[in-house]
């Protein structure tokens, strides 16, 4: 237990994050982060909160009141998603298309969900058909979907999965985490029930919290369950009442952390969602245009694929850990590589928040040639 | 959802954080927390999570393999130790003498456990003789006890707790959320089987990560469920699988918090423990002359007081929140009210970590003084 050499003081070197996320975070977020500390119940910092609360409708495209960060990574929004609706006995549809649909039926198992699940291709979009096809279970209480799949890079249609939820009389629960920020994404107007992100990905904020939205049905079946939420931590009618005007003590706050994300969302509004949007597309058009260019393949068809994250195919003779390693270490450039099914197949190329960028789309092409060999 | 009026960068004020949490943040903290952001998988951040975990091993004075921080906040590692010791069903002991051994008690019911509760007075320390009272009850699984509660002030013994425990069967759990870094404790030395931890304590870091540790005991419990950890967020055979060799993606963890962490627990080392053990016991006794001279009242006695955070009585005519208010605004001064059953009695002053120095004595005496008219 005794260290015997003393440790020195940290100096990360400075990296390009063109991975599944974290994203590359502008140094106005890291300078935040830096701020003096406050205490969670001071009135400096409950305005901060009211000011994240305010832009994290925006960005969401909600009036929901309950809309706030949860003091985890995505997946304690997931948990706390899941947790606070689902009650023993209950029945659960899960779209399953990669890693992240996969974790939310284990999440609801463990929350005593009866768990029915629909799993698709890997690297497909979420057929509506195949989960309609659940109707004759039915009825279910939420329907569970990942918007997109960062395990793969596919992107399903919340309209299309909406009305599904509606016909068999479901909430409709969504993993928005690679989505928020980068593509269009209105809460509301896609009559989304409950929601969780993270920080990391499109928003270019460290990692760390985990924006959650509850809709009023969502509450309403919150204030009207009959067991205690199985998470004390996650409990929201415990986090909300601090989150809310009675500023009840629930745990202390990650200060630091909603400093970042106070920066980031300040950037998102300041940029504009739409223009947000179209930078991602035009990025990532570009950066499709390249990789085909040099003869590989992408991993999902142009009318099913995410923006913010591109999933490409392995070129025949190259060692997928390898060059990777040496991407990092020549150029400080992180890409990601598969997981599950799609481990040592695929790479996968964030273009996300600040990431996405004309330089990044050509140090990436450039970086990418030169260590494949094309 | 529109915000009217663009929202400003944040400049929060510069606080003398004297009160239970978080403490005072030192600038070479802050600043690592402000360095640039690495992936979760980088080589150079695996570095740093070793260091991470070398550093709290030494803090903690334990060797045990599974000791890391968790993503969340204490009380997410108070969730951490209780649902991965108990399955539902399972027999739990929670020793009872402030806020935070009611929650413990909560999440243990939360998790299926048949609790037996032990309540003593508010402001005292455990009565081990109480504890080993329910022997008859028993043989428990897991005994629960808070090692500092912060909510009273009071310390307890836990070589005492830790002989009653081995009476019942139990494994000890212990809650040293403001104890680690202040106080002595020796997790090996005293035979605790699991315990958990806050930053924004004594460590001086911001809030935001709850370090646990689990004995080999503890460890082989976890093995040896029947059932799934309720929580998958939470769950510490798949966390380890990350903070271990597998390095196997479970979530993202909070870079730039383990930064913070990183370069706190590095200041601690440096110092030394029983240095710093030494200048907490020091200041706080400065403190309390100090308090006792102006004719106040310290609500513990003082073989059961703790020393990082003091409770003192509220003198008669003195209107709590409006003076706390006024050390706020007038001196930048935070100090915290009373909790539960103590609320509006008593004052909570903490001299944790780095806001434990002969200036702050001086400053909270001075501004107490000028605020009660003493």
């Amino acid at each position: 237990m005794n260290i015997e050499t003393p440790i020195a003081p940290l100096s990360p070197p400075r990296r390009t994050l063109l991975g599944p996320g974290p994203s590359p975070v502008p140094q106005s977020v890291l300078d935040a982060m830096g701020k003096p500390t406050l205490g969670h119940l001071d009135p400096a910092f409950l305005g901060i909160m009211n000011e994240v609360r305010a832009m994290l409708r925006s960005v969401m495209c909600t009036d929901n009141e309950l809309t706030f960060p949860m003091s985890g990574t995505g997946s304690a929004g997931m948990e706390t998603c899941v947790v606070n609706l689902v009650e023993p006995g209950d029945k659960v549809l899960v779209g399953i298309n990669g890693v992240f649909g996969m974790r939310l039926a284990e999440v609801a198992r463990r929350a005593g969900a009866v768990v029915h699940t629909v799993e698709q291709e890997w690297g497909r979009a979420l057929d509506p058909e195949a989960l309609r096809a659940l109707k004759t279970e039915g009825p279910f209480k939420v329907m569970c979907v990942v918007h997109a799949e960062t395990s793969t890079g596919a992107v399903s249609d919340l309209s299309a999965c909406k009305e599904v939820a509606s016909e068999l009389g479901a909430m409709l629960l969504v993993d928005c985490v690679t989505s928020l920020g980068g593509i269009p994404l209105e809460i509301d107007a896609l009559g989304v029930d409950a929601a969780y992100s993270g920080t990391q990905k499109c928003l270019s904020c460290p990692p760390g919290l985990s924006p959650v939205t509850f809709s009023e049905r969502a509450m309403e079946a919150l204030r009207s369950r009959k067991t205690p939420v199985q998470s004390w931590y996650l409990d929201l009618s415990l986090v909300a009442s601090y989150w809310g005007d009675d500023r009840a003590y629930h745990h202390t706050a990650p200060i630091q952390a909603i400093y970042g994300l106070h920066e980031a969302l300040r950037l998102v509004l300041e940029e504009g969602l739409c223009e947000r949007h179209a930078r991602h597309a035009r990025n990532s058009e570009a950066l499709w245009s390249g990789l085909e260019e040099m003869g590989l393949e992408l991993a999902v068809e142009k009318t099913e694929r995410l923006v913010p994250l591109t999933a490409v195919k392995l070129p025949d003779g190259v060692s997928e850990g390898q060059a990777r390693a040496e991407l990092l270490e020549k150029y400080d450039l992180e890409i990601g590589g598969g997981l599950g099914p799609l481990k040592g197949k695929v790479w996968r190329i964030g273009l996300m928040g600040a990431g996405s960028s004309e330089a990044n789309v050509e140090l990436v092409l450039k970086a990418m040639k030169d260590v494949i060999g094309r």
